[in-house]
């Protein structure tokens, strides 16, 4: 396949004059300067460029131009652990203090020990009893501060950067590619809803509206004649795996016609987004640099990618080889 | 109060050229020609016009620009019964002679004699069998075909036209004028998700995921080896009262500045965007012409307003008198 150079616009060469506002387009420049001229590169911009050719019969009408990403590995590193798990080891040791009882109850013992190990024996259990006391029994808002005030803090323990500078500049790229022809890009993650949507917007260009993820229980409680919402310490949704396709269809109400994951979390998007009818594209990233950022797939615990992978080979969905297809990794 | 006659724009006079298309904008018509100059009118206006003027206190940052409306009752009619109920019932009748045991079972029976009586004495429990018996074991997009196709056939038993003629043209030029000035706009109802996906669009210019109401479960299964999803007979959330609130935080994100509605059932979701900080709406549609559509408050068992009625004369909230301040009520 020959590679694309000429870079589908959306709206042909349009000039926008408003008050102080100008707008000149048609400068045909590389939209997705991150990804070297690859497989990958062209899959994507073939893919766009069908989409949007009025008249094709790959033409996807702007309303179902919908685009979904996992977020965890696919939008941001997740090695060694989860940023929000990391987010809740650091709140566990914050809260210590507080609840003098840790010292002796696992799993909080094992966190304020440093004790992977016996952190990894509570399983299941001892994870939801992690998330529920630091996640839970505060306002929304009062949750997005000590977010917001942590991922200004809190520094990556190999890369040493803040979270929110370890995300890919090339899936950042292709966000701008797909909304500059029409695309609605959301975010569908097995991460917290509110945690992401407290740097989605600034860092993606994503609304929180446009973030799916898993929650806990929000409560509307009335506090000094106001009404209150606050987290409660009970699971509502995990959004991963089959989950996926169903919060897709309860909150955007339309199959996508675009969907990227890394793992065996996001097969069943990518299957659901692979069924519908027309033209559509299915994407993971494969963790293949351990130089620039981190190696790993079939053998991982956190992000695993196994059985998504085997079934994008059988497909021919698009798998994206970070070393050799991306350039540049991080923004 | 004087009124207001100049209309804001939201971005001041712009002048698009494009290929074959042309906007010129900063014709300062009336934006809310179905509303009479009137308390309603000039409140919208008012804050619409101090929501956008720059370095004003009242200024409201585009991203905070959301506006939330109820539908049954504020964006089209609900009496004499929910259309959504409605639908059912006429489900039950076209489904029936699957079912021949629902001739002698309660609720079926008493739909299927026309007997209200006995259909309301089945409370919520009958509710509950009704709609799942037409709502559930289907795929959304199965469930779209039928309501649409309901749609186009079914009449108002008084008004004798299609259910969604019956949008109100006032609200109509409402949720464009505040999208015309960068509010996103979303509807937020006890009636199902998916049943307002299937015209909301169309009708209002909502799309879906912008849509949040009622849900049923929603389930992924395989079937010939490939991924659906199926309506299952389980509630999800009812959206209404103090869900309201939950709700706009689970899908949306953000507390909004702008909110309408025209029952008790609203009641939560308009404290909820009242104690915000900052400029905000909030506004009740007051059913009072009998003759052009219906007159019903305090003692309606559909669409009941009176304790929402009586904290938005207390707090300043503005009251729609429809016979009086709307001078079309139709689209």
């Amino acid at each position: 396949m020959e590679t694309v150079r000429a870079w589908p616009i959306h709206i042909p060469a349009p000039l926008l004059l408003a008050a102080g506002f100008v707008i000149i387009a048609g400068a045909q420049r590389d939209p997705l300067p991150s990804w070297n001229d690859g497989p990958s590169k062209h899959a994507i911009v073939s893919f766009v460029s069908d989409t949007v050719r009025s008249g094709a019969t790959t033409f996807v009408a702007p309303a179902d131009r919908i685009a979904v990403f996992d977020n965890d590995g696919t939008l941001w590193a997740e090695q060694p652990i989860y940023v929000q798990f990391q987010f809740a080891l650091d709140r566990v040791k914050a809260l210590a203090p507080q609840h003098p009882e840790w010292k002796t109850t696992p799993p909080f013992s094992a966190i304020l020990a440093g004790d992977v190990n016996g952190m990894a024996a509570t399983g299941e259990k001892g994870l939801a009893e992690i998330m529920t006391a630091t996640l839970a029994g505060m306002t929304p808002d009062e949750f997005a501060g000590i977010v917001d005030q942590w991922l200004r803090t809190a520094r990556h323990p190999r890369l040493k950067l803040p979270y929110t500078d370890l995300v890919y500049k090339p899936m950042l790229e292709l966000l701008e590619y797909l909304r500059s022809n029409g695309f609605k890009t959301f975010i569908v993650s097995g991460g917290g809803a509110e945690f992401m949507r407290v740097f989605a917007e600034r860092v993606y260009g994503i609304p929180p509206e446009q973030v799916i993820g898993s929650t806990i229980g929000t409560e509307l409680q009335v506090r000094n004649g106001q009404p209150v919402l606050i987290r409660i310490p009970k699971v509502d949704f995990i959004d991963d795996k089959a989950a996926k396709p169903e919060e897709i269809n309860k909150f955007i109400g339309r199959r996508p016609v675009f969907a990227f994951g890394n793992s065996d979390g996001d097969q069943q998007m990518l299957e659901w987004t692979a069924t519908g009818s027309g033209h559509r594209f299915m994407g993971l990233v494969h963790h293949t640099d351990a130089d620039r950022e981190f190696a790993y797939d079939r053998a991982s615990h956190v992000g695993t990618l196994d059985k998504a992978w085997d079934e994008a080979t059988l497909r021919g969905w698009t798998v994206v080889d970070m070393k050799s297809e991306w350039n540049r990794i991080f923004k």
